[in-house]
């Protein structure tokens, strides 16, 4: 329970209704009870049938409600009080005794250890990190302080990950990088993948992503880079900061991923290609070249989108043309004959 | 070993041949041995090397055999024959020791809960189901009765799963939705996922798949959902009774799909579309917009597949069309001329 | 330390250089030092910043260098030399105390099982394989010798894999197949799944990737099949010798692959389509019907890929192409009014 005028002193915004109106939670706009606050983004929502007790809008809304709370960024203001009402609960700090924790590992202070977990010989876990229960990590790897690794990830040998990093269940990291050469009968013989992966601070990996090893060198995630579920990072790729990729989207070996790219889901990148800073790739792209500069991109192989967008609305409409061309011929032949 | 008349009764067929012929099990028609039971959906099977000891038909089917049973539905005769020759043999309804088991987890009888389990604090496990090894429930889970939980799946804090639910090996069920929101400076800011995910009773969900909790609300799936494996479920997206979806299919977050629909694999749903029921979704769909009504579509981005057909063999000789116009640009020229 | 004529004789190469020249390690080219040995497959790269203390060239380069040592595969040997100066650390070969063995499991000689794995009745682990921590394998499985199943890999019962096999973190074999009919209300009854999966020898399965057991004959893949991560293979599959699939495929049901076919990432295949030895499926493609002979395919449904190439070129021009369609349509106009 907390009064409006506090909320408004959390999310950093400007009050318009009465400031010790008593909020006991947030929740969706068609949900939230007359205890509850919660936002609205677009001008154009329907209110008849909105009760919430309070509601989070743009700067510049020009919605009326009765107790309306002016914010520059209605997104992170929810994200706020999410956080705030529904605070992570952090495990127990304690190490269970149906762990398996390698006597030459360094354990920092603070950290939960869950039950059936193993960590390797010469491993590191950072202050306050916390280790659910059923996590593999092997020897030699790095983890940071703050982070959260939930239950049966994989992290494999010489991994380095920063802080405050989450990994959701089941993700897999360091695992071999997909290499093989051909023996002249065809025969492929494996490649072995002696490099490692490093996750820079404030990361996310979702849940049953795979982050393979590079061969000799490093596949790389910088800062704030969040991946969803079932994603696919080949070996040797680099991820630039605050880079940000979708569900079941494959990035092939080799590749170099600039800052702030967004990705749509299923999207795959064939190796050694390079993304320019801000590039935006539509779901189910498949980018076959270098994208030198930010654009937006969409298509199986890639174009510009409006290139794309063009082509397409021609596309579907291909039978008219068709048709079209079959009459002009009609009436060539008409000329002709005359 | 069970007599054809007895096989009639269970599958409730017509019997046209020996009702005291002995059949020991039941195998695939190219492989059926004389004391084996077999089907064949379609007369146009050729009989010539089939030795099985009797066939199960359509009802209305014309093939010719010494031991024949007509059903209505053969497929479902096959899955009852297939569950009598090898039943599904229950765990052992013990509980392992090598087990963690929190104190105040309810577990009811007949519960089996295999080693390296974990269920964590005030989480309902019902009547009969079956937990394998290394499988990982967080608190406050509600599972209900004679469902499969297979093993290393995860189940995340605050989910609640029907009866009879069938969960293969290292699906993640609850992980945080892919919710971000983005500082000025292109930084992403995560928001926080605090809601739930909802399963139906008798649903089936496959191996390493992934269904995310929604931010605040829940994601639902209604009763028989089947998911095959490595399938993506965004948060707050809602799925129709006995509606299917084949494998690596992305559904993004805030989706809602009817009853009955049928997805082939690698199907990608953009965000917050709605779905009719019934509707048939091809392989590699790409579904950009609503589908309003029961319809099969295919294509990237989706078309009416009779449409789609059409534009697609144009496409595949769309070098002819060119060709073409090049002549009537000619035949032109010439008439210009004269 | 190891002089070049040793890795010349390791690598069976021709030495152009200091035979006695110490080399400490392998590198790539660009991160090589003066004391390490890397290598050039391609006669264009640039040599300037290269101070590699030797290369390895082809047969028939025409690189100057100080150091250089030709070879008919220069992958080939370069694999040699990573797997020489970072050999695969086999674990300790002992047996966990933490981990379930079932008493009538059979456990070779020298072969480790690592914490918090299960081993099911009457399965049987070959001579030296290496099971890492938290692997689960159900009852009645057979794996051979000299393999490395890493961390929560799941194996179901009945299954039975070679030697040689190598099978990377959160892989789940043998999980029940995606078989269902539906009654005639629409309501979907599972076919149960009472197949089995073998595995043969020299292959290697990808993380968190899935081989799906059959209905009631068998998955199959065969020697030196190298699936990479996050693959579905469908139930009844057979997947030819040294065949291999990337990132994030799909094979549905009762496909037959060749041997020697080579699949890029996100390969969509429909069910009983069978692919003639030697294919090359570019990815992304969609194959919705059987490939006869040697080929490349690409495309979604799949074309011959020269025919592919020359649809698309097209299509990335097709509104130039409508252009002149309207310019003929009015020349036309006029010469009809003349």
């Amino acid at each position: 329970m907390i009064k409006l005028k506090e909320i408004n002193r959390i999310i950093n915004g400007k009050l318009n209704g009465d400031p010790d109106y008593l909020i006991h939670s947030v929740n969706s706009i068609s949900k939230a009870n007359q205890k509850e606050i919660s936002f609205a983004v677009k001008d154009s929502i329907k209110l008849e049938k909105v009760i919430a007790g309070a509601l989070i809008v743009k700067e510049d809304s020009h919605i009326t409600y009765s107790n309306l709370i002016y914010v520059k960024e209605p997104y992170l203001a929810f994200a706020k009080l999410l956080e705030y009402f529904f605070p992570h609960k952090r495990f127990n700090k304690t190490i269970s005794k149906n762990a398996y924790i390698s006597k030459t590992a360094h354990i920092g202070k603070g950290v939960t250890i869950g039950a059936f977990s193993y960590i390797g010989d010469n491993t590191t876990i950072g202050y306050n990190t916390e280790i659910h229960s059923g996590v593999k990590i092997y020897k030699n790897v790095k983890i940071g302080k703050n982070c959260i690794i939930y239950s049966n990830v994989v992290i494999r040998e010489d991994i380095e990950i920063g802080n405050d990093v989450t990994i959701q269940p089941g993700a897999v990291i360091g695992a071999d990088g997909f290499g093989f050469t051909r023996l002249s009968n065809g025969q492929p013989v494996k490649i072995p993948q002696k490099g490692k992966v490093i996750i820079g601070n404030n990361c996310e990996i979702g849940a049953n992503t795979c982050i393979d090893r590079s061969t000799i060198e490093e596949t790389i995630l910088n800062d704030y880079v969040k991946l969803d579920n079932l994603i696919q990072i080949g070996h040797n790729t680099k991820i630039g900061k605050s880079t940000a990729i979708s569900a079941l989207s494959g990035i092939s070996g080799s590749v170099d991923i600039g800052e702030n790219v967004i990705m749509g889901g299923q999207v795959g990148i064939a190796d050694h290609i390079k993304i320019a800073d801000g590039v935006m790739i539509a779901a189910k792209c498949g980018v076959s070249g270098n994208i030198k500069n930010k654009s937006i991109i969409a298509g199986i192989p890639h174009q510009e989108i409006t290139k794309w967008r063009k082509s397409f609305v021609i596309y579907r409409n291909i039978e008219k043309y068709i048709e079209k061309i079959k009459i002009l011929e009609n009436r060539i032949k008409e000329l002709e004959e005359k």
